[in-house]
């Protein structure tokens, strides 16, 4: 039940839309790219590596063409990108980005405040432009966001995101994103969501973009691999958040989310070192403490030498005894 | 499997005892007193008060007595301390405790460096303090460091942990504590540990003492739900940690275990508010930022309110649509 057992599973790492969307400070475009440009040599399957949204509404992401114009693509490795509306696909094609992954919200509040528009005109739009770029080869994937709570509406009603994953799907989504956009799930919730995914839409990938802002985030990751999960956004150093939490941590972090898939026998395809001096540099990057642990504690493998002192307690010990 | 349907899970908070144990700046003890007053209040089932560990060795809780001596004790709480060996149950003894939780390492190195004795040597001593104090109406429980590995040797025989818990259960020890001292477990081995621990000693009241040093706290904590354990040792703030992970969490941090529990239909006889109010008193008293996330952002039904501006915004959005 609990061991990973070699099943493989895929990670998307998010850190450059979804951790520097909202770094107060302009992280430099030469930066953006060196960072992806590491990321792609560790083994990830997939980089969110920006988003095309409005340079007005999310400045820090504004230099998104620079950036994919920038970063040397590996084989191998999927460069998808958020896109928040018909306008941010046009310029996502223009760039040829690799994979398109759409995104609005399953609650109305949430989705009228970020997007500007009603569920209804933000799912049309985008199942137009999933149909628009359907015969392009340039995959399309759909972030429900709120999926597990709205922090203004609270609980959303999962009728609700029944309802958009399957008009997506409908259209030609090649998967669906469970997003905990602001950390309110919770393992029951996760597992049961996942669960229920996967009874109605048996052949649609699915994956799982969950935050750590109640510190439940590789818990609610636990249960949706007991579901039957099998993707994952994550985000290096554990960067993002979310705004009605300051002070609280952002998506679950990249490389302690691998460190503990790798520790129970699942198969990432990643190579944690390299990841690990990733993750290393991001501090400097962005110029404050990140939240991911597993950088400053090292691996449960990595072993310490005993003190110089023991030898003699040891020794004194053994006599006593 | 994962909600909690009403199950009754008992928390032993032990912020002052293993998260100001290793604080660098002592803790004034009206100030200990003062919290352990507060926690009281909170409807927490048992709290670890102090350690009777030499003054020399652990100079932060060099206020043991006064501590105990100080505070109120609330009727239905445990009050509780860390003792490592005889002459520290003797103190306890003196000061009229209600449960005296005995510790040593089951890894050898682990024990020497930390206790200055051999396993064999501390199991001996803890199996004399039990068996002495059998008859006074003190509870004793026995907690097993490193059970799921040792910094310095790495994994332990899984052996060596059942052949320990035998020996101290059998010398009348009320209980044992599975104890991840520096956060080296996995939920798989959680999980494993806690079923095999339940095969072998069925009677026998099993607790987990986990660390989140590597972001897995919460994750263990449910694995170790789901294989049956309801008893946990948590530190409000998530402070604590392990000298061998300097920037790393400490404990799993207790507002959000309970957090957790709640949401997912635990119960735990703990008002949360009550408890949030003291964890978010907790960065005054050490001096520094304490990495518990739900002090920062809010129980997952704590709703913040529509901004003023989405108003035109809906009006707008149902004008186009």
């Amino acid at each position: 039940m609990f061991a990973g057992q070699g099943r493989q599973i895929h990670i998307c790492e998010v850190t450059t839309r979804d951790g520097f969307q909202i770094e107060p400070t302009f992280v430099p475009t030469a930066a953006k790219v060196a960072l992806i440009d590491e990321l792609s040599r560790t083994g990830l399957p997939k980089i969110e590596v920006t988003s095309f949204a409005s340079p007005k509404a999310i400045p820090s992401l504004r230099d998104a063409e620079e950036v994919f114009r920038g970063i040397t693509r590996a084989s191998g490795v999927i460069y998808s990108c958020l896109v928040p509306n018909q306008r941010g696909a046009e310029r996502a094609l223009a760039v040829k980005v690799d994979e398109i992954n759409l995104v609005m919200s399953v609650s109305e509040t949430h989705n009228l405040a970020n997007l500007r528009m009603t569920r209804e005109q933000s799912c049309a739009q985008l199942a137009e432009t999933i149909r628009a770029v359907r015969h392009s080869g340039i995959v399309t994937n759909a972030s429900l966001s709120a999926c597990f709570g709205c922090p203004m509406e609270g609980l959303v009603a999962e009728a609700d995101v029944w309802r958009f994953s399957e008009r997506l799907l409908a259209a030609g989504a090649g998967g669906i994103s469970l997003c905990d956009t602001t950390g309110m799930a919770h393992p029951a919730q996760v597992a049961g969501m996942v669960e229920e995914f996967r009874r109605r839409f048996p052949t649609a990938a699915l994956a799982l973009h969950l935050h750590n802002t109640r510190g439940m985030g590789l818990a609610n990751t636990l249960a949706a691999l007991q579901a039957g999960a099998d993707r994952f956004d994550a985000s290096l150093g554990g960067l993002g958040g979310c705004p009605y939490a300051p002070g609280a941590t952002g998506n679950v972090c990249t490389e302690d989310l691998v460190h503990m898939l790798e520790v129970m026998g699942f198969t990432t395809g990643i190579d944690l070192g390299l990841l690990l001096e990733c993750a290393r540099h991001l501090p400097e990057i962005v110029g404050h403490d990140v939240p991911g642990q597993v950088a400053k504690a090292g691996r449960i493998r990595d072993l310490h030498p005993e003190p110089a002192w023991l030898a003699e307690v040891r020794e004194k010990a053994r006599e006593r005894g």
